[in-house]
């Protein structure tokens, strides 16, 4: 029997509500009440408040580990109650995508590679009455549940042609001598996540192999390039590529974020020699 | 099948046991070993630690955006091993409630409408050799799976004809002049909710409408009711109805509690004009 | 149909990442990808970062309140990268246990008995081209997700004798006037864990029975076991076992941590008399 007993695919959650409050609990509600069989997983309800580019980045980073139907509900929401849009967004590579339209889907969308994007606009697949503050609740659970529940995406609002772009990597800038990028994420081990991807690191050291490269983070010393957090000396900074394949700067045994004062923005550079 | 494949009601947690400890998984383990077809939803584990009246405002403005027969188990328990009475509650509404008689319970079941209250303690239904420190795990989770297994209430315990009652809007004092209530919850973002519900200050405007109040925190200046955050500006203070019908304060891109050094219990005065 | 209807035994994680990041979130997508019927339950992502030992204390505590078959994932890991083994462990009780041979499955497994350990070196059942730094998403929790597919231990690697054990009670001490331990864990109320279980310290007691002991933690002064919290006065400390059968020490409406200065390591001394 288990091998014929159909799985609803699961409804993911990402916000930046925290764990404090019974916000994102209310919305597990809501998906629960319209789609019971669907199985909800909390991603993450940790994104820093209203950063809607550490949002971008660790959903970008994330979609393609979940089952290839996902549908993905994303709040980082600062401008709930204006005129941004909401959204829906079906991809190529199966993930859907719900939230609002201020380029937190983006990345994720892109990447999974976008067929059809719709404003959710339709009453039947929201709560009645939303209120200005929470459309995660009245808007954005309802919708990838109705999407869970099997309605197809088109039922949920009219189709629109373009959606709110983020590129994170647009800020790298490349010289002959140096890479300069930023952070933007600062995980909760205090390690700092770049904007460098590990393809455009290597197209920079070239020839010469990544080991010959050095890290400045601010105007601290430079530091070296280790493969693993194992093999640099206990209280040292070290940079590495990260589980997600961007440069990712630690402090052995320690905390990178308050060794080095930094948090997103904070420039980071590569160069040639140490 | 997926029609009529049966879905066993939820089994939804709302704590003060934060995130860092193992007590709120422990008690999903309990649920799992006695229900393991049922759903469990955390809520939230973050109610702060033994603030009753901030429970039982957030089960109440939370439970009916769940599945009708939905089983919430709620703990928030300073008085855990005096003789407090462990109770269950089911109501006209679907919802059962189980948690510790100390009116943590009381808003949401009585929202609900209360059909029948039991005391815990068929020891049938109970983790044998109960602590005395954790009837969470030994005493409401149970239950509550048991619930979910189909058990009836009645057969938890002999039945009650009163619990524990809590009313914040008891403190709302209303004069021709003014109203005042007072904070009693600060939610993650630093924002103040109060006990003044949409309704009270509706009545309070009258014909004059919402347009010509403003709101005082403390001793702080006065400021206007806005429709929505977007429309206030940046770094000041104001006063909306936020999600669950309440009156609300926050300061636009800030943190409330901070700006105003306020936190539960301070007190949130709504008068006529500027 | 829900009487014969079968259920995937759950799959159960407990961390060191913390709720901020997404690294908890990827897991569980990347068991809902291989295994999407098996119950995915959160134990704690809150174990303090890279405190093996008490991540061990809190699997040793929390396993058995899980369904028998549960298999557990922990990942508390600083050895990530280097040349630890990952392990996968089967016991009689049912349970299974997989996370870093650094001692942190050793007191769970060995309490629920040992019956084979594997080294996890099938490339089968990881996903490909594993990082270098997060076993937990590339190796844990796949090895973990298709055991609950139902794919036999030993087909994740070859059979190992032994694993690295850990064990925090090796560190009391007594003598016939003093029974010395320390704390192994800081719980989010501030209480403090020790080493020194229930059995022991009745050992020590005696006849004389333990309402003639007191406990001293530091160089602070001496104070009483209670049954309950909420028997001790408010403000004032006490010692208790906990729910865990540990001696736990508290300060009733405090914080023992902040109250004592105390942390993981600090020594914890039982006297008879007061």
């Amino acid at each position: 029997m288990s091998a014929t007993r159909s799985v609803t695919a699961p409804v993911v959650l990402l916000t930046d509500f925290g764990y404090r409050d019974h916000y994102a609990g209310v919305m597990k509600g809501v998906i629960a009440s319209i789609a019971p069989h669907a199985p909800i997983i909390d991603l993450t309800h940790g994104i820093p408040p209203q950063q809607v580019a550490a949002g971008a980045l660790i959903l970008a980073q994330s979609w393609r580990f979940f089952p290839p139907a996902t549908i993905f509900v994303a709040v980082v929401d600062p401008g709930v109650g204006t005129d941004r849009r909401p959204l829906a967004v079906a991809t190529r590579a199966g993930a859907r995508f719900v939230g609002p339209d201020n380029g937190l889907l983006w990345m994720a969308a892109a990447a999974a590679q976008i067929t059809t994007i719709v404003q959710l606009k339709s009453t039947r697949y929201r709560l009645p009455n939303p209120s200005s503050t929470f459309h995660g609740r009245d808007i954005f659970a309802p919708a990838a549940a109705w999407l869970a529940r099997g309605v197809k995406l088109t039922a949920l609002g009219p189709r629109l042609e373009t959606m709110v772009t983020l590129e994170p990597a647009a800020g790298v800038r490349a010289t002959s001598r140096s890479l300069t990028g930023e952070v933007i994420y600062v995980d909760g081990f205090g390690n700092l996540v770049t904007n460098l991807s590990r393809a455009e690191v290597d197209r920079f050291a070239g020839r010469c192999g990544r080991d010959r490269l050095s890290v400045k983070v601010g105007r601290h010393p430079r530091f070296g390039l280790y493969a693993t957090y194992g093999r640099a000396p206990a209280g040292e900074p070290l940079a590495l590529f990260g589980s997600f394949e961007m440069l990712e700067i630690g402090v052995r045994d320690g905390h990178a974020a308050v060794h080095f004062g930094a948090g997103a923005g904070t420039a980071v550079t590569v160069k040639m020699g140490k």
